[in-house]
């Protein structure tokens, strides 16, 4: 079947941080988002280990959309909260349901 | 150590269809499978938002497996359900757990 | 916005072990890393079924210590325990955040 190459931002933050990352994701044209709730410890101390909630978001979006968002990500976010962010490169069926 | 290139297929359906993919995902030879719980909005008001749970499913296979699974679930699943799915390159060592 | 190519390092592993697989994560010199609960059935018999409770660990961490982890759960681990692993490639930004 055809396949259409796009890109995975997953996002790990402070659970509170959640309203905000989805505003974010959409605010940049993304058309669907994946949440789930985790725990983890991070670089520096930053995010502030087992016992706290974490929120891991999932989003397949064109390359440029997924460069804007780590982009955003990095310059407002990485210094004053526990967010880190990943990119990798998947194929998926149907991908116009993924673009804005 | 010696790598084996295979294919991870991750999909995203509405907690209801949980039994109906594991039965697919088994049916196309894969044996094994991860699931997790998990929420989310998608494309065309299919997903049906935060307060709805969905499932996530993660599955190593061939890329043969992997591109019957997702042209299985775009001719079949994508007309009706809210489903999305994409395919990421990974590797493994003994690959040979993850073959049917 | 400028990348780093490293490697993201998922286990799936039988809960029990999350403080053996943390320790050695972190022995191993990554400075972070995500948990999730799941569930799931493996190649074998060796995962318990969805009855039985999993977690997940995921790790961006550089190529090397990729290698060194997966190489250290196939050797010792695979035999012994419900225990699967891949890595894939990401990009991410501020690479420095993810090495030891």
């Amino acid at each position: 079947m055809q396949t259409t190459q796009l890109s995975l931002v997953t996002v790990v933050a402070e659970a509170v941080l959640e309203t905000r990352l989805v505003e974010l994701v959409r605010s940049l044209g993304a058309t669907g988002y994946t949440l789930s709730d985790c725990r983890g410890e991070g670089s520096r101390g930053l995010r502030s280990g087992l016992e706290a909630g974490n929120v891991r978001l999932e989003v397949v979006v064109s390359a440029e959309v997924a460069d804007a968002l780590v982009t955003r990500l990095a310059e407002s976010w990485f210094r004053s909260y526990a967010v880190i962010a990943w990119v990798s490169a998947v194929s998926v069926v149907r991908g116009e349901k993924y673009l804005g």
